[in-house]
């Protein structure tokens, strides 16, 4: 704390505020509170930039644009959606299956990636061996009768994974379960297709491996991915078919900026689908998580969506650029819609948030709660452009 | 089928039709496809009344007033809900908490009803001993490591649960779990409160009971029920306070008309509520349920809902009143929404059904696929006032 003090000075009003600010997120668990919670309970804060909240922003408007058209303009369609029960899971499936180039068979529909990755770990897995740092969940969900074991990947190294001393660590611990994001979160890292097939056919006697590609569609990918898809969007869903112990899970959350809909789906083999299906999960999407799927599968909504994602990418590379330069952060490469800084020595993420909080109006996520970080981090999400360009001017300003 | 045709005359095309609707039928498992999916699979057939769904259809009404006025009329709050991340379970809990008086540690908020009946039947159970005719889920849900057993409750007696019958079936069932809904679907029996008690004071050694009140605001009860609650509506959660295998499971999309939110939640021991979020359910209410559970805390909505409840009680009222003189058909007393009616000998209840759509445009439930229903059974359920006098116009003309 004196240590920081000499570096940046503060106000006490300042040090009070991070204070609370500390205790809130003590009381959120490993997960950020929300904006709405946060501004609930320290009304003096005001935010003008929610740079902790991982969505594409475009996503949402064009989202929010067929959504007035179809739904907003016809209030009979629109009530009757909230009044009636939705399709059953394999209604939805059948529809998805075509668009996501997947038999129906195989597709679970979750009321958000996190029902999915719940699904998966309550049901096919005993022993899990995830790489840290990792979106908490996948320790979180594991129960009492579970068992954890993990694998560094080392900032030291910008977070690559060695595919080799990875599947080392694997075989090594007798897990049953692995799980691979990417690019992964917090840090944006993305397995190159090669090194993720060589690491899968290593890993054939595993009973389950989760790829998560929620962050995939901001990976600055040439091609669709291993497999491929029927819509031309980046996807490793593919990799289902090559091995059948591996689950896709993907959130649509963060690509189509809907997370208030709860919309995300896995793909694994049928007969998994099945005893899932067979004993729960029966009416698990609401009407407007429904009416989104649907969207998901018609081309015009298809075309606009890559253009939007297309802009939105080119945000995330000019974002990237200002910060690969710079002395006062490390900012580490990403190939998702967020990145990982390393503040300075003597200097804690808590309170370069709180700054930027205070000072600028802008919320980023401190990754303090984040086991296998070791230093101080924040991560920042990529959002419009004057929003980027005003977060880089505060960075500066608090650390530079 | 050459019985059904002596008695009641019907033409080739109302043949085919009759044939079309089973295998439909046949196709959505044991829950009727939605009116959506059926209008899907057969364009030729217009439906008027959906007296399949059980839903208070001016509770419907009321909640889109509120929605109208606190959501639609704020486009950027409205986009906010679809974008952002909705509370976490255990923060919408502790709003609902004194609104439904239980402390906020002992509620487990759901998507839909269904979702409660998965978490504590995969959870907390491992031998069910289930009362037939039921809600399927109750033995749908379990998975291939669960035991069912079953109790029948006789339709010669009104379906009428003998208390110490079902003590003795239960015990002898060597289940750890009971499932009791009240009133009960499909039948719409409610278990007087005297003999509630008196069940559950002795079958306090197994692990779980189940006591489903998604029903409990149509029934006419002068009190509260045992415990009550803040909020002057029906309800059995008290009891979780008197017994804690207990656990009261509530489906809000009967009584509020708005199964397309999914919204629901279960009453239980703290104990168990951590077991369940401490390992997922974590983001498991979409910005709209959210919405619709702060709304369910607002004084003002709930005393306007307990005045819409009162008319549809009064419906209720009146339908059955007209229904049960009658020699047509046999329909059972009810103290929920909807009435169970047996057909007369001979005539099958798909036919009966058929007809009804065929010649009135009017969808009730044929309960052929319900276990335990010995003979031919259709389920009605009980809609607006006009709505329902066609319904019953509609009976006397199919069978009179």
């Amino acid at each position: 704390m004196l240590n920081e003090l000499g570096v940046i000075r503060i106000s006490t009003q300042e040090r009070a505020l991070m204070e609370n600010l500390e205790r809130l997120s003590l009381n959120s668990g490993s997960h950020s509170p929300s904006l709405a919670t946060m501004q609930q309970a320290l009304p003096e804060i005001h935010i003008d930039i929610d740079a902790c909240f991982l969505s594409n922003p475009l996503a949402t408007e064009l989202f929010w644009t067929y959504f007035n058209t179809d739904v907003l303009n016809d209030q009979q369609l629109f009530k009757r959606m909230l009044e009636a029960y939705p399709s059953q899971n394999r209604v939805i499936a059948e529809r998805l299956s075509s668009t996501i180039g997947v038999e129906p068979g195989r597709v679970f529909i979750a009321n958000g990636a996190t029902e999915a990755i719940q699904a998966v770990i309550h049901n096919f897995s005993s022993h899990i061996h995830i790489n840290i740092p990792t979106f908490s969940p996948y320790y979180e969900f594991a129960g009492p009768d579970h068992r954890i074991t993990r694998f560094r990947v080392d900032s030291g190294n910008d977070f690559v994974l060695d595919p080799g001393r990875y599947v080392h660590s694997v075989l090594g611990s007798g897990a049953d379960t692995a799980v691979l994001i990417s690019p992964n979160n917090p840090d944006g890292y993305l397995i190159p297709d090669a090194d993720l097939k060589w690491i899968l056919a290593r890993l054939s006697g595993l009973r389950t491996i989760i790829v998560d590609e929620s962050f995939i569609h901001f990976a600055d990918r040439a091609v669709p991915g291993p497999g491929g898809s029927g819509n031309g969007l980046p996807t490793l869903v593919g990799l289902t078919e090559q091995f059948d112990n591996v689950t896709v899970i993907k959130s649509m959350s963060k690509d189509f900026g809907i997370a208030g809909i709860r919309a995300g789906y896995a793909i694994m083999k049928k007969s998994r689908v099945d005893q899932l299906l067979d004993h729960g999960y029966l009416w698990n999407s609401s009407g407007i998580a429904e009416y989104f799927f649907s969207l998901f599968t018609r081309p015009a909504f298809l075309s606009e969506y890559r253009e939007v994602l297309d802009t939105y990418r080119g945000y995330i590379d000019r974002f990237t650029s200002m910060t690969s330069g710079v002395n006062f952060v490390r900012a580490y490469p990403t190939s998702a819609n967020f990145q990982l800084m390393r503040v300075p020595e003597g200097v804690s993420a808590d309170l370069v948030t709180t700054l930027l909080l205070v000072r600028h109006g802008i919320y980023v996520r401190a990754c303090g709660d984040k086991i296998g970080l070791d230093g101080e981090f924040i991560r920042v999400a990529i959002r419009t452009e004057p929003e980027n360009k005003l977060v880089f001017a505060a960075l500066k300003d608090v650390l530079g």
